[in-house]
């Protein structure tokens, strides 16, 4: 166990903690007092770290997330929806219709229970009001540029990745490329704001 | 001033605040007692509450923008360069040569001193990370996004309108669109990854 967390920078305080929260599995017993570590071992670890420092998850939330990643029976979709739905955070309410009605106009595959819609729907309302107007028509430019990152972000996901992996990939970009596309846009502001009016 | 609170929805109490920050120009005094506050009190009220509510600006950071919106002196890219920096918030540092190179390659003007440049600095060690790259070339999808929709919200600034109103609309554009992408994104994520991995 020194050695994995030699190997992983995780203290061997957090691994026990992690053995016994079953965020990570226990190592083969050699005696006693040894057990055998492998790369499975350290890539869990990346993965939690990941978790908590980037995805700002609790041990609990994390528990959950492996629990549905060592199912073998939930198929990769479904297990990194899991994953971003619980990096971007919970919806205080459900879906309003309008925002359903919006992702079925756009022809997105998307469940009614995306706590991602429901945020977007409370919105709507404050859009409206800034006379940019909520329909297709009106949100394309939005819309096109979500697809056009969100393409490239699900294409990247590692193809003969382990699924700790695609995980532990999954919830970074989310995160990060998030905040990257987010400054991205105020310095692109920034710039045509320059031509048109500086 | 009874008059006014009624017509714009903020209370006496908070008028008299405002005025006494700086914030509101006083009304036209017609006796002791009476004041006339005329459509620009109502515009200028409606846009404190965006950049407190939507904003989530301070009173004293309010004043400051105030001064610059006052300032007949500065144009119309630096007023909303000022909008646009205090919602969006402070940086940490400054930026990265990398990030300055960055924009640079993008043919993007922008400031030096921005913060949305510094924030993104910081970031892209863990772009790397994800084995994304940081070369203009492996952000492409996500600066042709930002562009795409920097355009259409630049353009979209009311073109007659008075300087309060375009400030409102920059502030209010500036948070509530930029969530409303970050959404419209996560949604475009799972609707890719239904078709690929579903």
């Amino acid at each position: 166990m020194a050695e994995l967390a030699a190997r992983s920078g995780v203290s061997v305080a957090s691994i026990k903690f992690y053995i016994r929260e079953g965020l990570l599995p226990a190592g083969s017993a050699r005696s006693r007092t040894q057990a055998d570590y492998d790369d499975t071992h350290v890539r869990r670890l990346r993965l939690i770290r990941v978790l908590r420092e980037i995805g700002g998850l609790s041990v609990a939330r994390i528990g959950e997330i492996v629990a549905v990643l060592d199912d073998p029976a939930v198929g990769l979709h479904d297990l990194l929806g899991t994953v971003q739905y619980a990096v971007s955070g919970a919806a205080e309410q459900s879906a309003s219709a309008e925002a359903v009605e919006l992702a079925r106009g756009l022809g997105w595959h998307v469940a009614a229970d995306s706590p991602a819609l429901a945020r977007l729907g409370a919105m709507l309302p404050v859009v409206r009001s800034l006379g940019i107007g909520t329909s297709v028509a009106d949100l394309r430019p939005w819309a096109e540029a979500a697809m056009l990152v969100a393409r490239r972000e699900v294409t990247g996901v590692p193809d003969g990745a382990s699924r700790d992996e695609q995980v532990e990939y999954v919830a970074a970009g989310t995160v990060v490329m998030g905040r990257v596309l987010a400054e991205l846009r105020l310095l692109a502001q920034e710039s045509v704001s320059s031509q048109l009016f500086g």
